[in-house]
């Protein structure tokens, strides 16, 4: 079933604001078996605004918009769609009495939010204003969201999503996601060309994060019996080809699983960044509620503060280097007696564009986990591209090793 | 002038891929004159990208197209865009030469991407293997691009700009883009409005990062004598109504204005981040050559950092608590010392959601700039939102306070 993804704003058009919403919305429509055709971006102009909506409609079973309504805009969006779906606009006293309830007299344009198009299907947001609007015309659905990421995602996931399985009921199916790390979109497509061969009737979706060293995979079938069955068979398989890679991650991201688990088990975490600068302690601390078992992180981008705050033996840095085993050992068993947590990760490499060398050239890293109670850990990854896609790689690599290495450690009963 | 941006490429269809692209050349486009009227994403399927395109010439009178150029899929795209404008695929000896050059035997595709469409204008490509192509039919014209993003904007700078500005005579203009930071689109536009009545003949670009309080204008006019001189009327009017705000940003970036002082002076830099986590840290460290001047950052996420490394006086955090001048003065001066650079910037807050109080609620942040030779100075900002935001905005504030705090040194010969 053919979709298509629109967004409305001048500020996407402007180049001010990055159209971010439409990955997100891309990825999870596939994930549901729709087949994205086209991405839009148009102004928040009656005319183009009409057009590129009537397009749309007349390409695609289903379209669904983001932005546009908020209450600088409303009137627009609301009466183009009102005007082409041939639908009155009237107040809805449920929403007058919601908003007035959740934002009080807060909100001058509470009014306004509340006249809504009587032939639309309304999708309630209980974070912003502005209700979501479905209509329907033929065998088309128009879905209209709200622009703000966080209030489209959550309709998405709560309503959109379930309200679409509904409607186009024969596409009623089950599915799995699984994650692997340190491989390439490259590496696996071959066997998912061979496993589709295998199982037809299984659709496959592969999320590269080009550079990132991580696949993201959706597999879905339908929802009954059978399709169940060779579902599953299908994710056994793949699991166990790529059983190096594989990781099981139950919230899709790697900073959340990492901070369940470690807060589950009452530990505590700190780090010794040299080349990734920072980044790895900024992407954990992202995360609401890290200081619950996050201490921090040393960045230690000398020799000078890796010897007087690390405590990195200087005989070491002068034999071994900055970028060695030695040294990476010693930064992650430094840091961690320093706070005093369970866990510690330490990474340092040459990130360039300069400083290689012929025995370590740009993208030497090398990263270590060390703990109160086991002997420290620590390995070596060879890459090349980019300062950033270094940066990344290494965060990554780091992230999910560490993530496996609890992993482990409780299945043995650590 | 009308425009249109086009992305080919299934990987953003499928979600997997964030289309960026866009959003640099909304921004290059409108500095350049050019209104932007859509933004749309299109498969690499014959029909479907010949129909994208056609549709868009026909609204548009410049149509840029990134992606669809490389070799797994040029044959597609350019067979397409070939046949459209009527023109053979020849063989051209200069690319041939030029790709074997610089990519000798490493690529089977050379052959591939030295095929170009012989009524196409050739933009090389120094970087990598696919040339840029332009067309040109009745008064539009069609710009193709390469995908990969410094590929496709080291083009664009160097390339498409001045060819534009060519193509389209009548549009010779000239430009200054100016920056404002701790502030909001809201508070400069309505003075944008007057200044436009005042020189209608100026025009006006304002490119806000919402939610991280910088705001960019960019101001053109024609590039006669008469164009010049209002344009710098103008210009000289928003510095002095934004005093406090404007900020002196000669490549466009903080990290590189605050890298390029830094390193030109010979001076070292120090971090101790609670709040923004290793943000400021990583931000500085995406810059290749960071290490001429940044020794590092402790982020230190509890009490016990605070103290242990960075030698907060356990009574200061006591009294006052962890978010205060007090404390956040400890820290900077804390990292100056231990770390032995000529300066230093500390910063805590409360990033929320949860931690804060009637006294601190969420969104309040102290910032500290101390260095070897002056009093450190410290202050408060009370800010709301997200806690991605209150992070980003911290950091910016941080940044552009030390930008100025450098000018303002260099001014009076500190």
């Amino acid at each position: 079933m053919n979709a298509e993804i629109i967004a409305i704003g001048n500020e996407i058009l402007s180049g001010s604001v990055v159209n971010t919403n439409a990955a997100f919305l891309s990825q999870e429509l596939s994930k549901s078996g729709f087949h994205i055709v086209r991405h839009s971006v148009i102004p928040d102009e009656n005319e183009l605004l009409e057009k590129g909506l009537s397009e749309a409609l007349a390409r695609s079973q289903l379209v669904v918009c983001t932005g546009g309504l908020g209450p600088t805009c409303d009137d627009t969006t609301k009466s183009v769609v009102a005007k082409m779906f041939d639908s009155a606009l009237v107040t809805n006293l449920e929403i007058l009495k919601d908003l007035e309830l959740r934002f009080g007299n807060r909100l001058v344009s509470i009014e306004d939010q509340a006249l809504v198009p009587i032939k639309a299907h309304l999708l309630p947001n209980s974070i912003g204003t502005a209700y979501g609007l479905v209509f329907s015309k033929d065998d088309s659905l128009l879905v209209l969201l709200p622009g703000v990421p966080y209030e489209m995602k959550k309709m998405v996931e709560e309503q959109v999503i379930p309200f679409l399985q509904k409607s186009f009921k024969n596409k009623s199916i089950c599915r799995q996601d699984l994650y692997f790390f340190n491989t390439y979109e490259s590496k696996i497509d071959p066997y998912l060309r061979e496993l589709q061969t295998i199982y037809p009737a299984v659709k496959i979706g592969i999320y590269p994060s080009p550079g990132y060293l991580s696949v993201s995979l959706s597999i879905t079938a339908s929802s009954e019996k059978e399709g169940t069955d060779i579902l599953n068979e299908a994710a056994a398989k793949l699991k166990a080809k790529f059983l190096d890679h594989y990781i099981y991650l139950p919230f899709s991201k790697i900073e959340i699983a990492l901070q369940n688990h470690l807060v589950a088990h009452k530990k505590t975490l700190s780090l010794a960044e040299s080349c990734t600068g920072g980044r790895i302690a900024s992407r954990l601390t992202l995360q609401k509620g890290c200081s619950d078992y996050f201490l921090g992180s040393i960045v230690s981008y000398s020799n000078f503060t890796k010897e007087n705050i690390l405590k990195v033996n200087p005989a070491t840095l002068q034999t071994y280097g900055a970028v060695s085993r030695e040294t990476v050992e010693e930064m992650a068993e430094g840091v961690l007696k320093i706070t005093g947590s369970d866990y510690s990760l330490a990474v340092t490499g040459i990130a360039g564009p300069t400083g290689g060398t012929p025995e370590k050239p740009v993208g030497t890293v090398w990263f270590a986990i060390s703990s109160k109670t086991k002997a420290t850990q620590s390995w070596k990854m060879q890459s090349g591209g980019l300062r950033e896609f270094i940066i990344e790689k290494s965060a990554n690599i780091l992230l999910f090793s560490f993530l496996r290495y609890l992993q482990e450690e409780e299945n043995l009963g650590g």
